[in-house]
């Protein structure tokens, strides 16, 4: 048999460990041959390919990033090409078909997000290719698995950048926000909150009040504690409204990609207070890397686990993990997303840990 | 309301991180006073305790050990004393009541292994004492919890272990035997050893056959892989009997605790292969120190939650990881062991990826 | 003998280990007496203070910022209070004086920056005090010592970022422009540029030309590397003039502390290639937290000597690494500055292993 | 021209990041081809290499071991071959001499410790080949640079070992014995013993006395301190003689490579105090895996200075850390050891905070 792989959307921690689990098994157990299509669904498009063999997996499991590279954007149902100067969108899918059957695939596996998924399922019911998914989010807002990976990775990054910030917040008596991934979902912002000590976290799931915010820096500051950390997920908002963030400015001297939550929370807390407050922006750095010994674990269970569904032929299907194991999920439930629900017994424990919300409870 | 705490048995990353998140429970969520016993039960019958306030446990989500001590071996209803230069047991239970009755304790938490918590379920049952139990054990053999603290950090120090030890096992073209933690349950070996790739996993719960060790040593060799990572769990055991293993030997010049399978493991290879091989044992390098983010996170939340059962009266009981939520369970569970089974998923999915376990299957 | 000491300016990773060596040198080699003043030059001017025994500073060698305190601006020449609702300066250097009387003290310690150690030495020749100063820097920009402490853990902050964000680059085939401290010299992005094997590194030191830095991501494409990463440090500037930087916006929708060279940069590079580019801004991780094996002996060692300099008299110096030995050196030293020099060795080598500097050298 | 390079001796973290820089200084500023020989003087010999390109070294600076392979044992001179099932020696020198010439190499560049840069010295001199040298030995012991590379990683991989027995050792309330490497010199355990904070610390240069360690242990109980770490040297002796340590036992059932003196020293302290004590020995940790920040940069300026002084015609040279300069050095003097007096300032430094070197001083 011979099968293709492909990685679509933003990069995660230990995408090269699910490659890497799923050639192994299927040079190991199945003696199969495996290729895989470079940068996401283009690959598949434009037919460029390399072959993955056991040797060209070697070493990969520590390695961050994907060796056969990913992509962002592209979908070959609205494929964007450049046609004569202009930018033009035209369903490539038939091409995605062509590729598959040229190299005579007999299933193909798909690690990526909601969107790519997405995709792996028309592809699957309405070009009737043989696809088996491996989910993938960073923010691990996704009910069908226990824990996405990548995930533990991001949040040991974040906790060991948070230990280092808490220091400095202390030795010159500021308010530190750090801003971390979630646009959608606070479950980085909230985990990694906890394992750091974070004194306020704030997450889209529970929009915060500025107001209460105060209250707890100064509640802080009559225990003698002089010093706060808040962690802000990227998409935290204030009770009643929207913070009209501007994310990208247009400005050429300001450059590109600017603000964030995190400035204006820590712009508003100064302002109130007069707290000496700075902020820190995490950004690419939780997405990238080598994989914690978890997520190393994680992957190279899906990895195998995929190219045994593919043995199995669950094709429409993704390996997701049910704490102990990994199951067939249908594919159709990557678009079922998890966020962190205000009742979550983590947020009560958070709670009584002294941690505020934001929310003032 | 005024709760004692005690931590017992070896040294766990976290421990620190659950004082503190019991203790933060009871100050901030229930304004309730706790106090520490030093070193295990021994504090409890010879009273010696101290406050611990929220600002006692502040900063100590990221130490290692425990502020108020442990012991691997004090038992109170056998407990041993010097009297007249000589050692001798005497049943000192009821001086743990005293002490109990002294400080008008309304509860206990126990935070401790199976020796530790078939203790506290005597003292609970038998003198009527008011106690909640925190599980403890490194080797993650408990089948109550999801996940034992301690654990992923073990997981992850041994990990970053052999991504070291892997590239001079190459470099010098050599047989490299690692020798972790587990001397009933192969645990940590079999998570580690998927996490860094190592060859070859050796675990209690799987007999090996040298022959077929040495043969895959041999199949590496004609893949062009002049090197092997063995990851050996302290209980690894031939088949068809024991390793006549001497750990401890006599003869002074020797200095104490020396051998160890790792040992006769990789004498066995050198003299059947002829190929260089060295020996590492990681040892208490695996049990102490700095949590991981995951552990911290499962830690806060465990003590958190012990509290949470004394309010809710839930003695006899333990807190556990069901993933995910925490839940009380009956602390006859303590001893009911979670050993690795041969047909446990991951190890198919390990040997999928290629790694033996020696057994030759 | 009774000695005070301070720390001032910004956080540095191991202040807490030069106050343990000073305080562990004075209570056990010579047996006399210390005190910490809180927050820099503030807490001599109000009297504020805490005993330092040997206890007091146990247990601090690895933990980042500082015991004491620290602040980036007050100068008790020119002392900043608010009276009646309105900030003022005056004099305060009177109140120096007499808290140190008052203290009987008979030396102090000072750690601290150009700024700090320029008060320091006025305090010195104008006031009579017993001053030994310790100089502290984390971008590595004194003359007089090889090495300044924190540099070493920054470096390697920086590194093993960068070792993340770059898998990401490859994956995405991006241009990353991550933004490291800097704003005079450029040490950091130099050594943790050549650390982490980045492609494009900007300097102060050495102005950029944008043409020439996007001939080199080019000329990356053409060998197949579809991804650059631009390693710049805050005061990186173009050929011909300054980057129109603004720093600091008063859009309350933006908050604070926004923009910063790499914003510019990625934007121009982002128009002029049609690259997929991001920016990655460091920040506060770079200086807190748990200083590096180099930098905790390093510290160690200043703080010792700082203390043998007390014992010999020799005021109105600090102690500064002429590897391998710490030695006394004037404090007016302390206001010469140290330049990347495009002549530097280190800077041609970097070029031999293909690093620009982006200036087309 | 066209260059070879080898490695040879024990594995030590940065020689793939020597190798890279010296690849990238050929390829890229001189336009030089490289070959790499396999696995020391052994590919000299038989004549098997591979190429270098500036491909075959991407991605290395992080990389922990050589990709070329090294061997500690194998000299030209007297180079170790099995006739019919013997082991014999022979002197295959011209053997090198033809592998040389029918590369057509210009230079040769040697990466390794005394005894392989003595062989490189005869090569120069009695037969005439262009080497320049790079001195390789993790122990720091070479007179002629300020660090060796590897040094530096080992001293931070040790420091963390000991940051986490340190808090068991708290916990427990024991003596731990954490042997580090250092067979004739103590430079290992001297810094990361200032490093971390041990309390006694053992190294060949100053013989230690049992009862003056003891006694610096019951100083600490007295203190309130139940615990001490000692970290020993493997090369570590007592006062008036030899420990008679057998570090190679041949009964079957111990296995090979255990005793040592942690063990030792850790049976004699429990023997006379009773205390709990436990031993470490970290063994190959300490010299594999990926370079720290420090020692990346070194390598990557060792490779290209070498590459240098091929093009100026330094044979018989080796590059060698001036701070801040790499400079070229007689290869006689890779001889020339570099002991820890018992005068350097260090250890005074390290004795005035208080820790023991086991002599009583």
């Amino acid at each position: 048999m011979k099968i293709g792989i492909l990685t679509g959307g933003g990069d995660c921690p230990g995408l090269n460990a699910v490659i890497r689990g799923a050639v192994r098994a299927a040079t190991h157990k199945y003696k199969w041959e495996v290729i895989g299509f470079l940068n996401g669904y283009k690959g598949l498009v434009e037919n460029r390919s390399r072959p993955l063999t056991s040797a060209a997996v070697s070493g990969l499991l520590d390695r961050g990033g994907t060796i056969i590279g990913t992509s962002n954007v592209d979908n070959p149902f609205s494929f964007a090409e450049i046609v004569n100067g202009k930018r033009t969108l035209r369903d490539a899918s038939d091409d995605v078909v062509r590729t598959y059957k040229e190299h005579k695939l007999d299933a193909l596996i798909v690690v990526g997000g909601d969107g790519t998924l997405s995709i792996a399922l028309r592809l699957c019911k309405e070009k009737g290719l043989n696809i088996v998914g491996v989910p993938k989010t960073i923010d691990n807002d996704l009910s069908a698995t226990d824990y996405t990976f990548g995930f533990d990775t991001a949040v040991g990054i974040v906790t060991d950048a948070v230990d280092r910030i808490k220091t400095t917040a202390e030795s010159h008596e500021r308010v530190m926000v750090v801003e971390v991934m979630g646009r959608d979902t606070g479950w980085i912002a909230l985990f990694s909150g906890i394992a750091s000590g974070a004194h306020i976290i704030l997450i889209p799931e529970i929009p915060y009040d500025l107001g209460k915010m105060v209250e707890k820096i100064y509640e802080r500051e009559t225990l003698g504690k002089h010093f706060c950390v808040v962690l802000a997920a990227e998409g935290a908002k204030p009770i009643g409204g929207d913070v009209t963030v501007k994310r990208h400015v247009n400005d050429p001297s300001m450059g590109i990609r600017l603000g964030g939550v995190a400035n204006v929370v820590a712009k508003q807390v100064e302002d109130l207070t007069g707290i000496d407050t700075r902020v820190v922006t995490l950004g690419h750095v939780q997405r990238g890397g080598t994989p914690s010994a978890f997520d190393r674990i994680l992957c190279s269970r899906l990895g195998v686990c995929a190219m045994d569904m593919v043995a199995k032929k669950q094709f429409g299907m993704m390996a997701c993990l049910k704490t102990p194991e990994i199951k067939a999920v249908p594919l159709e439930q990557a678009a079922i997303n998890r966020k962190v629900s205000p009742d979550d017994p983590m947020i009560a424990e958070a709670r009584a840990t002294g941690i505020s919300f934001g929310d003032g409870l």
